[in-house]
């Protein structure tokens, strides 16, 4: 569960004005920067943006315009944004907000989307990547991530292609395709946690330690923090292809289609891997009982067989004055035999009992 | 659990006529305040009211009205309020019996909503907060508390901003913003609940008593009475924000659904919350098993080994006279050499077992 | 579980017609009584019939008629009614057969409503209170109890009253206001499993014995009664406060949401006191595995640093003639010295161990 | 679960033709035999068909038509069936599969139903009845039914009687007539269950060895085989008075939503003995868990008061030549002393943990 | 769960444009073969087809036309059939990944359905059969397989015959035929699964060890697999019979929910199998507590009984020489009666306590 530190709690909004701007999250400097991407007579033109101000004609836009901001932690640069393109306050609320959970919500003409983007580096438990919001408008498409770096250079590097769909169908295309691209990447991530539980259930059948209980859990753990980034954006996506938005033209709704297909699945290996750890577990405590058992027999056994005959010695080894049996001359062997009956009987009674 | 005290008892309203206002809560004595907050030429003015009658003028009122009462045990009071504002009888029955589960109801002028207002106090798993009434009508907004003493302090202070949108927005707005008020101090209160849990999950990995356990069972407890709090406040919004009612404008439609969602954030904590309370349990019982299974192992190692061995000493030290052995000249150092011989084969078998 | 004792064989119906009214029940006798109250201009007056016959001219009929009947087991005297007020034979079996699950039935001048009345008497296990019908027609409310005696006497004390609802709101009003009291009545008997599971928590926590655990489950099995008492009344309030039934004013309709909503609350409490129930099991579960391994513990350490010493102590009881040990100055010293140090050591061991 | 033999097996019919009539059951040999009762102008009268060929003038009957086939596995009679009333191929084929899950089927002018009629016999665990086959046409009914026998002689009474609504409201009613007749004989079954769950119980807290919890198991097993039959028969019946079939009257809708309710208290009973299971076998677990943990403490007990003892009696029995102790005059008294001090101090310990 | 191996790996697919046709599998080689069945003058003809060229007059043909594909590796030859028939990239990218889960999609004058082919040879856990995938077009039926050979021959034979269905009812008759023979195929495997279950149970019953377990937990995980290879396809092929789709007639429409009936009772099976290993698991626990429990007995009534008589013995072999008892003339029948009482004693306890 690995509880937020400070600097994450959404409580620190407590009190403000609703559609206050507050960064929630742990960055903090200078990253900030301003990328954009348009179509141009000569092919793909990829500018720095230094000014909100360069943006404000968006509504004389044509063809591809993909603008992607690369830090939400400068809320000032954020409201600037807000002013540019009319978003509606809420909106901004959630971006800067980076524990906002994946969802969809249309606007009259801007479809907003926030969700989250996992990386190589996402193995790692605590890790539920960076936010990633989108916002669909009429002649463009925002991007605003939390920290600089993502994975969508072959889409930078396919939109250079003048034949690819990219390049022709539009931003909403271009939306899916940024989508679509994170989705293929959680596949990834769960083929990371496959491995690992693979290697846990091979260690876990070389060495019953509750090392690998414990490292199941973290998995477990993971695999929870995964669904809930899963689940509600599949309902996200399940919304914007379902409803009639203009904004997204219908051979997109398709793609989207296909993209939450791709969704479900993800979740059915989530379910698959979180089963898996389920059984494991409960192996091991099957296991354990066995295990316990055998342990208890084993003991009962030698105890059960040695006790009495102890006790048998014992009684010879008393320093009575009076004491028959001793001056015997067949004494001793006497009580060996009675000693070697003893121990075939009790051996007998296990073996009927299925001890031995 | 913590079953109620007496004077909670909701059986004390057994048999009297529907919409009878019996106050249902422990609190007693005069703390009963009526306040009222309206827009003036000057800006905000705040009255203390003394008499309900002189708030029968309602319908003429414009803008910004906002009556608190505070403390519900009055019966009588909240009585007169019902005949000054027309309010339906089993609307005041739901007022003042502090029990009511968080409801929304909608009435040809008024809208009722009811929920629980927690405080930093709540971290003691009995104490569920208060519950606050709102009753939004054409022109006003009344809300009850059970106490004096409350977290809207902020708002009161926004109020004061003439640019603020709770002077621009209405009434409806100013019931939003309470709302939304009451739902981020939600936030704070189970961020301190997950710190509680990573204290006691700590505590748990340092030593495994039952203390953690006792400890772990009140806080999931708390996470119940909790949900038992934020699900029907959900459903409560959702039906507030879906339904066309007149006294809610648009605008403030998508702010209730704002609410809506951080509602939803609230009870996805509260079930990680929960899953890992039942996980720590789940651990500690394998782990339990872990080391019950080790004590027995060392037992079971340590008594194998010895019972034979004080078996075979016991037997030389019987008082028999005629045991050859023990007037032989080898006969101590064979029984060494036999005991260790016996000590090393079940070393070895132990081995094996891999218990050692 | 309680199977149900012979009398109330459900299977003794098999193979009669359908609509076949057959008593199933427990009570035999002569108990039966009708009790017709109406208004008259002197107020309210409540008359014993005698003959089914008198109530024929129910269609001339105006204000309130509640006619009651204690004891549904003379299938006749129901026969009669049926014929009297056209009920249809498959409410007559219904009324008549004592395990009738709560439901409402709607035809085409009838509403049917059958529910438990749950008494004070009922904190005992097996009693899941008596059985109460209604037939609410287009100028009557019938009701056919199981036994005499009932918790109606508020509602016939409060009808004395002319500003009474109950004089001014028509039949289907004194409907709603059985039904409060029945369901309000509910809420004691919550309260009283209530109490008794805190008793038994204490008494849990004083002392871990299987008596509790008994009693445990007795309360269990009564709340899985109680629930199959709730859920499907709830189901059937609100099929009958959403239908558009002309026979039940808007008014009423509002008030029957109410105990529609009580219902929720009598479910959401039920739930509490069952997951309370089963925590506690757990709790003891978990207690008690705690406990064992105690137990282990100590017979571990006891064990493992007794039963090495005792083999020593064994080897110098031996009677060997050549033990040169024996003769030795400081044998016994020396033995007393390894066993003190071998002591040490286990103890050594134990505290790394933690077991100490 | 018994897994079926090798008669049963559904895989038989794999690569054949769909709607291939192949029987699937383990019955054989030469049971055929068809029962037609028809009105006559003396009342009902009962004829054996020796020849389909004899019935297929069913265009003209009129009034009730029932056909009864006893024996469906000769499957070219079926086929003559289906030839002569125009039944569809796929109903066919469901007829003869003795494996089909309960369903309703609604054709151009035919209701089909299937469904499995439970005998006095089917408390065995194996056993689930027999399947029957329920075709309504416009003037007929025809049944099929796996063996010959059934429980259908108090309908044959009954249709004697020219008052019977057998015999005024046609062949829908009569189709009505037969599911409730073996709906209530399900309830007989359940019955039966419900004594042998008491019973088991019973045995249970006089002695809990594992032979109850095989039984417990079987008896488990036998309600989900159940649970099989009546869930999805009760989908079937709500399907059959929801849907607006002409073949169906509305005043026998309302007597098949009575079945369907017969149906729903069927489950919850049915829910309520598989509670009544699990719970018994919890509470197996923990009174073994309890029994265990004494059975451990007794052994604890006294391991750890007598292991010392006996240690401190083996020191003065070794034979050192050098032991002071051993010659003093009171020796034996004082190691006596320490002995029982020891006890003492043991007992008082276990006292304080409130093991004795 | 069976983490799959390098080549199936979903993540290859990460960054290429969507609907990029990239082959997800682990087949290689060229085993590439492509038929087609048609009707012919003289029958059914049935002919390799060397170039997708030879097929680009689809638009003019009529009656049966199958064209079946075993191996679905060559991405290009895919593509080309893509080409010729116009199938939409993305029917193309999940007919050649061998992990896509069952489903249905509709486009203008295609239907494309996905599923699993499970073979005899399925009956080994990790084997979840081959992909197939179908497209039924207007004048044609494709279907893709991973692999050559495949169940369909008995379909093949049938085509043969002039007066079956499949030659009279077209293309979407011969795809409702081949998916009901694959269906069929599934009752085959849960059959062979049943009967492995039946031994697992059969080998437990003799012998209860941990071999059986880890047996049970495969058959648990394959019956996993399977239920998701069953669920997605029940609601497609449910999806494909209710959906007014013109290329599927109304009388295969009644097929295909005969179909979807079948795959209901797969599920049913899939659940009864998976019951049976969930309890199979449990009774293993149960009876594993009891026999710790037995074992717990037996060794604590040998201990207890003989520990205290050991002691006794004990006492009077110390070597004191002031132990007056030693000297007197009973002093060891004495102790031996003593013991005896002792013994007896206990022995009359555990009589008490039920444990002899």
């Amino acid at each position: 569960m690995a509880p937020k530190s400070k600097k994450h709690r959404r409580s620190k909004k407590s009190g403000l004005p609703p559609g206050a701007i507050v960064y929630i999250g742990d960055l903090e400097g200078d990253v900030q920067a301003i990328q954009r991407i348009t179509e141009s007579p000569d092919g793909v033109e990829s500018t720095i943006v230094s000014d909100v101000q360069h943006l404000q004609d968006w509504a004389s836009w044509s063809g591809l315009n993909w603008i992607n901001v690369d830090g939400i932690h400068d809320t000032e640069l954020i409201e600037e944004f807000g002013r540019a393109f009319q978003i509606h306050s809420l909106i901004l609320e959630d971006i800067v907000n980076s524990e906002q959970r994946p969802k969809v919500e249309e606007y009259v003409d801007q479809v907003f989307l926030t969700m989250r983007m996992l990386d190589h580096r996402s193995t790692e438990e605590s890790d539920t990547g960076e936010q990633i919001s989108f916002i669909l408008g009429p002649t463009y498409l925002l991007t605003f991530q939390e920290r600089p770096g993502d994975i969508f250079d072959p889409i930078r590097e396919r939109m250079k292609n003048p034949e690819s769909r990219l390049r022709t169908k539009g931003n909403d295309y271009l939306l899916y395709a940024l989508i679509d691209l994170i989705v293929d990447n959680y596949f990834f991530i769960l083929e990371n946690i496959g491995d690992e539980l693979e290697s846990i259930e091979e260690e876990f059948f070389r060495d019953q330690d509750s090392l690998s209980l414990q490292h199941l859990q973290q998995r477990k753990r993971q695999l929870q923090q995964f669904r809930r980034v899963v689940n509600p954006l599949r309902d996200a996506i399940s919304t914007l292809y379902r409803d009639e938005n203009p904004l997204i033209s219908d051979s997109t709704r398709r793609y989207l289609s296909d993209v939450h297909d791709h969704l479900i699945q993800v979740q059915e290996i989530l379910d698959t891997h979180r089963e898996f750890c389920v059984e494991l577990r409960e192996t091991h405590l099957a296991l354990l009982g066995n295990r316990t058992n055998e342990v208890m027999k084993v003991l009962t056994i030698i105890a059960t067989i040695f006790i009495p005959l102890t006790f048998i010695v014992g009684v010879y080894g008393m320093n009575f004055d009076h004491m028959p049996e001793l001056h015997s001359r067949w004494g001793y062997p006497i009580v060996w035999f009675v000693m070697v009956l003893c121990a075939l009987g009790l051996i007998r009674y296990f073996r009927k009992k299925n001890w031995l």
